[in-house]
């Protein structure tokens, strides 16, 4: 598939998905919110993929929604988006929710500023990585509009309330130390190691661990970190274990290990998938 | 509104509560207890507040529950609170459950010690800031209760799950530092230094961002923290910014951006609450 | 009770459960698992325990399931464990759902390498602290299947998500001072030291605390980390409390607090418990 606003390439089973409208600091306007959505679902369904990598191209990673129509960018029913409130969607979330399904580990590479939008679309992310020159804006309150893209769920689940409360109530630009200091991001690096760091982060999963099991790790971990109580997690990890415990997979997991090797998994996602998977019923949006 | 333990003074949209009963280390009594539930409903109310900062007078911050009954002190029978326990509610919880319903920002200036009561009603508070000589006391298990005010909800949202339960576990007083480290405390000031910090936070909030988002950000944050599926999110923010990308506070938002000058948000809480708020049905306490 | 692989002594109130397979790494054969569930019940069921300090004898913590089968290692049926996806239960969530039981604060103390439910099996248990020989390898998905004894419902809840799918996604071994940062152990210290400063935060518990109120907050606040609303635990903490605060145990914790002296509570569990405790009714496996 060819994009517009982005960019998306596969080599040695990682994709990186750059966003390229550096002129305009990579901000979202419509093209790159329906792009975005879809290369997720693109990456997911590629057997091929095994982790993906996001960053920006040129100095910012991504200044959030377009604002260049004015005091009216915000409005659903000017921009056409909606004429009823039932009827609207929020285009971040399109976009944070299908990260959310993706059975493949997402790596932020964040090379500039992230703003708006451009940080709320990184929470859904498993592991961000920043560079020096990065810093993160939960901007929406200085616009008039609260955090959108799921961000009330995902930011205290990689914060806490507390520095959540402030970065949201403030607006501020958290530099890229602050965000490391509060565990939003995992590491900073120079600007010219930022995506060398990423990579190597992506291919020691490649290398090391089984693309299926991988893949149902992260939608465990994910759909049981708001879950109440350890049975669910149990009932789960039951059944997929059952399913796996005898797959080629396994074989060779246990093989190269007593062989001291690395270990080269045949199991693809999503071809692969155990038929416990999914193991829940999506909510819709309607309820 | 006068109180007789507590004093609540409004200053440029800010809101300061002070404990009141220095001679006696700011320990509860039920009139304070009274007067804690009653003051966040009138700052929740009051247009004109928009950040809540609560301090206590004198040396301690808060002593918590008045013990000078002696052993009976926590018998509800005793003290007249029920006779039976299907009657019985826990007064902390009553001023917590006021906390956590404020769509107004609140922020803890914890200026000494803050035991038992005193350290579990700052647990709903957005932003704890703390004096060099302030030490938290999770005593609850030294007088041979639990820690009460829902608090077995909140401290591990703050801190995990092991530091809560060490800190439950042993009653032992918690310095500033270690509160620091442990994420209660969002930092730790010279005595003098501490309101001076809190209002600055105060006004960076009141400058910068617009009421109501910031209301409506507040609830999102507490209410989905411990929800399961982040599409309880999406469906609530899509609505809530349906209906504020349409506000004059929008427009200021956007504008004041453009211009490049500080905002002037016109909106206020409880008048300008968006229509879908309260977007859920609040639990009673009898099931 | 006698244990083959397993030594569990009881001394001044502490509870020493050694995992004694040091010849094979402490690893964990069919006979260690049920022993391992057996002697969490029993420490639950034994009022003179009052604190749990779990270790390994030898150099290891425990390495993980025993693979000395060979690639059927993990099968469920080739090794007997079911021959039906629906009769299939994980056996280390036996254990760590035993764990999650216990009334009795239970503390880690990692004496050297913790690999797959050698590290997962750690994660129910309220404290860790780690020698700086300590290691831990969630290494799951090198072997080809998922984290399992709830690990996936347990690691976010104390590590948070990003760092969880790192650990999980390359399977690596986590030094001690890695883990010390993330959160999951509480303290570092020289092999030496390991042992001493476990039983020193034990009797910091034991000498200070209410055995019965210790008790219900260890399962207040494991059941309402994952709850959504704070009102869930004020239903419970009133309850609770209403019933404490007439016992002798509050007694003895006012008037030792008045008198200065270390407090003697005659309450102990499971006997004392409240008539409130269990609040819930445990869900069943299959559903």
């Amino acid at each position: 598939m060819t994009y517009e606003t982005i960019v998306c390439t596969v080599t040695d089973h990682i994709a990186t998905i750059e966003l390229n409208r550096p002129e305009a600091m990579n901000s979202i306007d419509q093209t790159m919110l329906d792009e975005l959505t879809a290369v997720f679902a693109q990456t997911n369904a590629d057997p091929d993929v095994r982790v993906v990598v996001v960053t920006g191209r040129g100095r910012a990673y991504c200044a959030g929604a377009d604002l260049s129509g004015g005091s009216a960018s915000l409005d659903a029913e000017e921009r056409g988006w909606a004429e009823e409130i039932d009827e609207f969607r929020d285009g971040g979330g399109l976009i944070t929710l299908q990260i959310f399904e993706s059975t493949k580990p997402v790596i932020g590479a964040v090379n500039g500023v992230a703003a708006g939008l451009g940080a709320t679309m990184l929470l859904p992310m498993d592991i961000i990585l920043a560079s020096e020159t990065a810093r993160f804006g939960f901007v929406f309150a200085k616009r008039g509009i609260v955090p959108e893209a799921c961000s009330t769920w995902f930011l205290p689940k990689k914060v806490g309330v507390s520095t959540a409360a402030e970065w949201f109530y403030t607006g501020r630009m958290v530099p890229a130390a602050e965000a490391l200091e509060a565990g939003l991001v995992r590491s900073v690096h120079a600007p010219d190691d930022l995506l060398p760091a990423a990579y190597a982060l992506a291919r020691e999963i490649v290398e090391n661990t089984a693309p299926v099991a991988v893949g149902m790790i992260r939608q465990m971990l994910w759909r049981f970190a708001g879950s109440e109580h350890p049975m669910d997690a149990h009932r789960i990890d039951s059944r997929i274990n059952f399913e796996l415990g005898r797959t080629p997979d396994v074989v060779e997991g246990i093989t190269s290990f007593l062989e001291k090797r690395p270990p080269q998994f045949p199991g693809r996602l999503p071809g692969d998938a155990p038929s416990s998977y999914p193991w829940w019923t999506e909510p819709s949006f309607r309820q």
